[in-house]
């Protein structure tokens, strides 16, 4: 007999009903946000890479001490991050990008991106930094890469509150998914931002 | 009549019984940290750089909602970080760095400078970026800045649980102080990493 919660998905594909979304912090993204840790962890280890995910910010508003060694937060706030989830440095090169995962079938609800998003992503380009966001689609399971400069053009361009999944397909670049990394994301990096070096 | 507490001294200087030393996360360093933040946002505001301090990482374990729209965190614990403080982009260069700020008159004690820094450091160094200390000797009111490289040279070859005053005047860079930025990190930068440039 199998038991259907212990399956183990291959390329790490997760069916629908485990996804969680509790709220915007815990749950949201947070499958995808896993694989790029992971992906991130490998690219370390293997000093092909140095890319973390920021903390998130916290308001810390009191704390404790029950034990002198060891302080105990009772009372804090998210935050509104000023910039995006990622950064670090790939082949002396300053990398940044942001991550989002939407359910839906058909488009990106732009809701999910933010306007402290879009400038911080301006500014990258500006200082020559290489930006783009992460975008997964997980009824479909696939990842795409979208340079920065491109989605925030489209994005200021449309008229609707969403940009469709077509776009994607047609604008980005699909992630290659495996065991290691996860998420190959920096592949499609090379290709597209390295290129003109090789 | 003059009321002590309310002086403005000049270039950023301030009186030491000001300073505060609460705990490890609230009070240390906490003056430095806020010229680098104020330094760091005129550097953004004229373009100039995009360089910012990475949130403190904060383990959330149990989250409240008095009102639907805000989750209020009341239990949480600062966990370690697992890289530097600091890090962004300046003239398409990566750019990470770790601030430390010390009462003491003749030396910087090192268990101020974690492993994971100096790992992180040494990582940053490896893939091209450019890494650094920046060192406030807050008696004198004095701030370095020191190539990562060097002092984790310096650190690996002592013996001692700290390094000397003299060592950092001898082979940091004084940071010049002002109103606007407070500390210009940027200028010592510039002369030290992108001389060759010019």
């Amino acid at each position: 007999m199998i038991k259907m919660s212990t399956i183990n998905y291959p390329n790490g594909a997760r069916p629908y009903h485990e996804s969680k979304n509790l709220d915007n912090h815990s749950g949201r993204g947070a499958t995808l946000e896993k694989d790029i840790n992971a992906s991130n962890t490998y690219y370390k280890d293997l000093n092909i890479a140095l890319i973390y995910k920021k903390p998130t910010p916290i308001q810390v508003v009191k704390v404790d001490y029950p034990r002198r060694d060891r302080a105990k937060i009772v009372e804090a706030y998210y935050r509104t991050p000023s910039t995006t989830d990622y950064n670090g440095i790939y082949k002396e090169k300053y990398i940044d990008f942001e991550a989002k995962e939407t359910k839906n079938k058909s488009r990106l609800p732009l809701q999910m991106i933010h306007a402290h998003q879009i400038k911080h992503l301006e500014l990258v380009h500006l200082h020559g930094g290489i930006g783009f966001f992460i975008i997964r689609f997980s009824y479909y399971n696939k990842t795409y890469l979208v340079d920065a400069p491109l989605l925030i053009q489209k994005i200021k361009k449309t008229t609707s509150y969403a940009i469709d999944y077509d776009w994607f397909e047609k604008n980005g670049h699909l992630i290659p998914e495996g065991l290691y990394p996860r998420l190959n994301y920096l592949k499609v990096v090379e290709a597209l931002y390295f290129k003109e070096e090789k």
